[in-house]
C-alpha cells in the first residue's frame, strides 16, 4: 500500500474527519508539515494553512514565514500568519520559551476554531468566502509523527510519569487532529524525496528541541544496539497503555462513586471508608487533583485523615478540611461553601446567610449583650480553627439557660429537639448554621450559645461574634 | 539514619519477616550479597547461606564457591552449595543461559522452601539441628537493589511491556524477599567500604549481565545528562505503577465478572456483551491468557467474534469456540468438556456419556440401521466442524418421523417438548447431548435424527455416527 493510501486509510478507519470538514494545517515549513500539505493535496482534501512566527530565530523566522506564504500559490489556498512576541510572553508568564511557544500556538488554534463560521481574517482574503461553511467542522491538523510520539513517551517516562504520560500524543484532541502519528520518520523522508518537496530546516536550539534531538540522535540509537526492535515495541506499548489508561479510569470512577458525596458546592468523603480503599494514595490523588491539589499534597491528605477536626490543607481554589469522621473539599469562596473555616485572625466572615463579625477583648465591667444575634463567649476553651457549617441530624449542644439538671448544669440537647422547643418552621430550620470548636458546638448561630462556653466569673478573655443576617 | 537502621526499618515497616523466621541468604559472593550478609549479621538476624554454582566460568566459579564457603566461619553459620550443569539444562530446554540460570536458581530455592521443616541437607551439618524449627517460616533473601530495579524496569519498558513489567522487581514474592530493594548502589558500596568487606568480582558476560552493564554504564548516564533526576523519577514511578496495576486489576476483575459464565469445565461468554466492552483488546487478552493463549491470539479472537459457528482457535490446553451468540473456552481434554468440536477427519470422539464412532460411505442398497443409537445422515448438507454439546433450553429440531405438517414435513419441535413426549425423566434429560452443524441440530444423540438430514432417494454420501453409551 502506498504511503498516501495508508494516510487516507488511517483517516477513514479512525474516523478522524470527513472530506467535507474544513481543514486548517499547522505548517512550520519543516519536512513533516510540508509532507502533510502534500498528502492532503494528493488525497483531494480542501485545506487552508496556518503558520506561527514565534520570532525567535531572526532572519530565519522571516525566511520560514515567506516560504510558507509561497505555499499559497502551490496549493491555491489561503495562508493565515500570526507573529508572536514569544520571549516577552515567556518572561511575563515566567515560563520557558518552549512552553510559551506551545501555549501561544494552541491558544491561537483555539481562537481559530472558536471563530469557525466565517469570521476569520486571513492574510489575503476572508476565510468566510468559502461557501457552505455552516455545517462543516473546522479541524486543525498538525504533523506529529510516530517518532515524535516515541520521543514524547520516553521523555515523559524519564521524567517519572503516571499512566497519562505513557499514552503518547493523542491522535484527536478536541478539534486538533494528528493524522501522521502512524508514520515513521523514514516514511516521511521517502515521500518527500519521491515528490521532490522543498522544505526549510529549523536551526533552533530551543531546549525542548535540543532534548528531542538528543533522544533522536544519541539515546534511541544506543538503546537500539541492545533492543533492535525498541521503536516498534514502544509504538505497540503506547496502544496498550491507552487501554490500560481506560481501565485505570474505570476503576477510579468506581472508587469515586463509592466515596464521594456531593453536597451543594462541597464534596464529603467518609474517612473510614476512604482508609479502606486500595490503592489509597492513587485514589486520593485522583480525587484531589481536580481541585487544584498537587501529587505532593497526597501525603498531606493521608496525614489529614488521622488529624484532629478542623485541620486543613489548601490549593489555590479549595480547602480540604478534616471534620470529625469526614473530610470535606470546599471552595475558598465562602459564599458557596457550606463548611467554612474561621481562623484565629479572621474578623469578618461572609456566608450564605449573612455576615459574622468577630472580635476579642479583655473582660471588663461593660454589660454584655444578650441579643441572640450576638454571642459572647469565654475565649479560654476555644480551639482554632472554628468550623462554621450548616447543622445536621445528630448535632447536639448544651443550650445556655435551659432547665438545669440536678448537677446544676444544663442538659445535653439534640438540635432537632431544640428547634422543636423553639417552634422553628421547616424553612427556618433549613437556614440554621452552627459554629464548632474541636467537635463541640459553641453557638447555634443567631439562636443560642453553648453553656460550656459562657462568660463566668473566672473569664478573662471574651470572644464576641455578631451575626448580621442577610 | 544509618544504612543498617534504614535496612531494619524497611523490614519492620513493610513487615517483610519476623526476627524468629528462618532466613536463607542467596549469596553469589558479589558485593551486593556480601553486604546483605553483613547487614543481617549486624541486625542480629539468624541466617544460613545458599550458593548456586552454575559452573559457567570455570576456575572463577570454583573460586566463588570457595569464597562463599569461607563465610561459614565468619558468620558461624551453615552454607548450602549446589552445582548446576547450566549449559546442558539450557540446551535441553532450548532456552538461553541466563534464563536457565534463573530457572535453576529459583527451582532450587523452591525446593529448599518446600523442605523447610528440618529436612535440608547442608554441606556440613543438618539444617534440622537448629531447634524449634516448627513454627518458623523459611524465607529466601536475595540482594537485588534499587538500581537493579531501575535496570529491570527499563529493560521491560524497551521490550514493550504492559503494566506488569512496569512494577519492577517484587519486594516479596511468595517466600522470596528482597530487603535491599530500597538501597541504591552507592549506599551499598559505601557500607562495604566502611565495613572493609571482601567480595568477589563477576567477570561474567552472560547476555543479561551484559545488557545490565550496558544500561548501567552507558545508557543511564546518557539519560542523566538531560534528566539528572531520572533514577529517582523511575523509582517513584515504580511505586505509582504498582498502584496503577492494582486499579487495572480491579477493572479487569469487574469486566470478567460481568462477562464470564462458568459452566462445569467451560467458560461461556456472550458475544454481543463482549463486543460492547471497552477496551476490548485488553479485556480479551486478560480473559484468554489464563488458558495458555498469547497476546498475538487476541486479534484471532476478535476475528472469531465475527466468524461462523464452529470456528475455533487453540492453545496447548484449550480451544476457544464460536457457538452462535457465544464464545466458549473449553479444555482439549474432551472428557471434561461440555462442548466438543468434531472435525471432518475425526472418527472417534470420547465424551462424558461415552463414545461416538464416525464413518462415511457411499450409499448402497444395504439396509440402513434404524437403531436409535446410530444416526445415518445425508452428508450433503453437513458443514464441519460439528459441535457436540449438552442440550440447552431453547434448542429445537425437526424430529424425524413425527406427525407431518400439512406441507408434508415434520414440525419444528422444542427439545424440552420432545423430551416430554418421550417421557424422559429429569436425570435422563440432564444426560442428553446434541450434535449441531452450522447452528442446526442434526442429531439428539441416541434419541432421534433431524428430518432435514435424513437419507432420501437423492442421497449419495452417508455419514454414520454410532453412540456407545458409557
Amino acid at each position: 500500500m502506498s504511503f498516501l493510501q495508508k494516510f487516507i486509510d488511517k483517516i477513514q478507519k479512525e474516523n478522524l474527519f470527513q472530506k467535507k470538514d474544513q481543514l486548517l494545517l499547522a505548517v512550520s515549513g519543516g519536512i513533516d508539515s510540508i509532507v502533510l500539505c502534500e498528502l492532503c493535496s494528493q488525497a483531494g482534501f480542501e485545506f487552508k494553512i496556518a503558520h506561527c512566527n514565534f520570532q525567535l530565530r531572526g532572519e530565519e523566522s522571516e525566511r520560514d514565514e515567506a516560504f510558507v506564504k509561497s505555499l499559497g500559490e502551490r496549493y491555491s489556498t489561503e495562508i493565515f500568519i500570526k507573529k508572536f512576541d514569544t520571549e516577552k510572553y515567556a518572561e511575563e508568564k515566567k515560563i520557558s520559551i518552549q512552553v510559551a511557544a506551545r501555549e501561544l500556538r494552541y491558544e491561537w488554534f483555539e481562537e481559530l476554531i472558536a471563530s469557525t463560521t466565517g469570521k476569520l481574517e486571513p492574510t489575503t482574503k476572508k476565510f468566510s468566502e468559502t461557501s457552505n461553511n455552516k455545517h462543516r467542522t473546522l479541524y486543525i491538523l498538525t504533523a506529529h509523527h510516530a517518532n515524535d510520539n516515541i520521543e514524547t513517551l520516553l521523555m515523559n517516562f524519564f521524567k517519572g510519569t503516571g499512566i497519562k504520560g505513557l499514552q503518547g500524543i493523542p491522535v484527536k484532541q478536541r478539534k486538533i487532529i494528528r493524522p501522521l502519528l502512524f508514520a515513521k520518520r523514514g516514511e516521511i523522508l521517502a515521500f518527500s524525496k519521491v515528490n521532490s518537496l522543498s522544505f526549510v530546516e529549523d536551526s533552533s536550539n530551543l531546549s525542548d528541541k535540543y532534548t528531542r534531538n538528543y533522544f533522536r540522535n544519541q539515546l534511541i540509537p544506543s538503546i537500539r544496539k541492545v533492543f533492535p526492535e525498541v521503536e516498534d515495541n514502544l509504538l505497540h506499548a503506547i496502544e496498550r497503555f491507552k487501554e490500560i489508561g481506560m481501565l485505570y479510569e474505570q476503576a477510579i470512577q468506581l472508587h469515586k462513586k463509592k466515596l464521594l458525596e456531593y453536597k451543594e458546592h462541597e464534596i464529603h468523603i467518609p474517612v473510614l471508608k476512604l482508609l479502606k480503599s486500595i490503592p489509597l494514595k492513587t485514589i486520593i490523588y485522583e480525587i484531589i487533583k481536580e481541585y487544584g491539589f498537587t501529587a505532593h499534597q497526597t501525603d498531606d491528605v493521608l496525614h489529614l485523615l488521622k488529624s484532629e477536626s478542623g485541620k486543613y490543607i489548601s490549593s489555590s481554589m479549595y480547602k480540604i478540611i478534616k471534620d470529625r469522621k469526614w473530610i470535606i473539599i470546599s471552595p475558598h469562596n465562602s459564599l458557596q461553601a457550606a463548611t467554612i473555616l474561621i481562623d484565629k485572625n479572621d474578623n469578618k466572615i461572609v456566608f450564605e446567610n449573612g455576615e459574622l463579625e468577630i472580635s476579642k477583648f479583655v473582660k471588663s465591667d461593660t454589660i454584655l449583650s444578650t441579643e441572640s444575634s450576638i454571642a459572647t463567649l469565654d475565649a479560654k476553651d476555644i480551639i482554632y480553627p472554628l468550623l462554621l457549617r450548616k447543622w445536621k441530624q445528630g448535632d447536639y449542644f448544651y443550650p445556655l439557660g435551659t432547665k438545669n439538671l440536678p448537677a446544676g448544669r444544663p442538659g445535653k440537647k439534640k438540635l432537632s429537639r431544640f428547634f422543636i422547643d423553639q417552634k422553628l418552621s421547616l424553612t427556618e430550620k433549613e437556614k440554621i448554621w452552627v459554629i464548632e470548636s474541636n467537635k463541640r458546638i459553641i453557638w447555634v448561630v443567631g439562636k443560642r450559645i453553648d453553656d460550656r462556653f459562657k462568660i463566668t466569673g473566672s473569664t478573662t478573655n471574651v470572644l464576641k461574634i455578631s451575626f448580621n443576617e442577610r
